[in-house]
């Protein structure tokens, strides 16, 4: 049992400044991110799991269209919508997570029902949808997924035939929630619509258990959003657990390690939210932005978006 | 530069007894492991890197019927062959994986061409088999992937709706292999044909840069074959490569920390082949057996299938 609770959610990183967004659409993506933070920190409160939590949280993060995962998901090479989603428990270790799926309106729900109903961890492209139906999760058509801006972002990276990581506009397009419950559990999320324009079915991080996403009870509850290839050869969110683990280091130190100096050595721009088992929180990044925010029993309530 | 070199392979762990197992069948198990590790060491006696070495011994592997990758792999639910390989490099942490893929006829060529011509680390099905294609890389029709054996595994399967791994006939079909260089470099490379009637697109751990394949040239380079699930959830090969990091261990000790008391309290049966970055060769497994085989530059050279 712990006598504290907290909540960390990330809407992606990467270059995001002030001098290019309206105060209208800060407003926005503040709103979306307090709905989120505020689902899940009332899940805590009401002494709900973690892991309720951060799938209600990240269901929050899906369903708001300026985010890069379920409704608000890029288009990909052939004009579809390929999203992967994973879930995992630090108190077992149970994980689960969906690859390379499509039309599934929350991919987090779907990565919770593998985790909890299947006897695997990572189900992909058609079979992962079929499971999904097995567990009457919701089904969206293309016209759900349709957003005018993604579309025009599409086209354009189409004409370049360029993914979205090479635009001048760097974007990691992730959503993702951490927390720590009275139970004194950590669990971890993750949700990204990938890359615009992305092809040949690539998977980044955040739906690989110990990369993108990771949650020990004995370390710490990660969620991860950058330059996927990256992440995923450096073991980005396992990487922390160990440092803490092995080598004795707080949260912080462990974050500041693989972020600031492993992660920018190998050119891998992005962050992670993150929660140790006493709850402290850390929001890592470096990029020039990264959507976040947090919330605990102690207070603390923070919205940001830029570096300062 | 280093004065030495060293090669193991495994051909997969699980209930390999010699009281089931007749002395022709040996023989050419015997044969398979002896062709695989004798031209990955002479990749290396000529001076060849490891990355070479690993490619070209889990090719032999994959074109070696009995094993369960490439030509020998299972039959999953709906009658075809989904396989997943993955390569890295220990040198820059390079990595390529495919998931999913059918008809390429060596799996871990795929993943070595992800790693050297694409800005991915892992694709996967339809998409994954389109690059395929466009580095000109064999395939292979369904007759080529057919096999009696195989064929009669699916159809008690079937008839009992059970995957591979609900059997009493408990096998980790899975092929690997990890190398040390005179350049001082180490590698590895995982290919696996999955579980026989599996369903829904299940991806294991053989694919998972950190998971069942994982190379580092200031740690170690692992090749796993067990429960892909557990071994996912413990991020098997990334688990040692930090235990001899950050906590100091020797690779057999890292090695005896995972293999015989993590993933045995959480029921992860199977084992790994490792190699450090001095040259020094580990092989172990929790289940009755593993086809295993390893020769290095000052004569050790042997091949085993049992326990004892």
């Amino acid at each position: 049992m712990a006598n504290n609770f907290s909540i960390a959610i990330h809407g992606g990183a990467g270059t995001i400044l002030r001098s290019t967004m309206t105060p209208e659409l800060q407003t926005q993506y503040e709103a979306g991110l307090r709905d989120a933070l505020d689902t899940g920190y009332n899940i805590l409160a009401s002494g709900g799991s973690s892991l309720d939590a951060v799938e209600a949280a990240v269901v929050k993060l899906e369903d708001f269209p300026l985010f890069n995962a379920g409704k608000g998901a890029v288009f990909n090479n052939v004009g579809g919508h390929e999203m992967d989603a994973a879930i995992m428990s630090g108190k077992g270790l149970e994980a689960g997570a969906a690859c390379g799926i499509s039309h599934v309106k929350n991919p987090v729900k779907l990565a919770r029902a593998i985790m909890d109903h299947s006897e695997h961890v990572i189900l992909c492209g058609a079979g992962a949808e079929q499971f999904a139906r097995t567990q009457n999760l919701a089904f969206e058509d293309d016209a759900y997924f349709y957003m005018e801006q993604r579309y025009q972002q599409w086209q354009e990276a189409l004409k370049e035939d360029k993914v979205q990581l090479d635009h001048s506009d760097k974007k990691f397009g992730t959503v993702g929630a951490v927390a720590f419950d009275l139970q004194g559990n950590l669990a971890a999320a993750t949700s990204t619509g990938g890359m615009t324009n992305k092809k040949f079915g690539r998977i980044g991080d955040s739906p690989v258990p110990g990369a993108g996403t990771y949650a020990n009870n004995s370390t710490c509850a990660i969620s991860c959003t950058g330059h996927g290839e990256l992440f995923l050869r450096c073991v980005v969110a396992y990487d922390i657990s160990c440092l803490m683990e092995y080598k004795g280091l707080s949260l912080k130190e462990a974050c500041d390690v693989v972020v600031y100096d492993k992660l920018v050595k190998i050119g891998g721009e992005g962050g992670l939210i993150a929660i140790d088992k006493l709850g402290n929180i850390e929001m890592p990044f470096n990029s020039d932005g990264m959507y976040r925010a947090c919330r605990n029993s102690a207070g603390r309530n923070e919205i940001s978006i830029y570096r300062e």
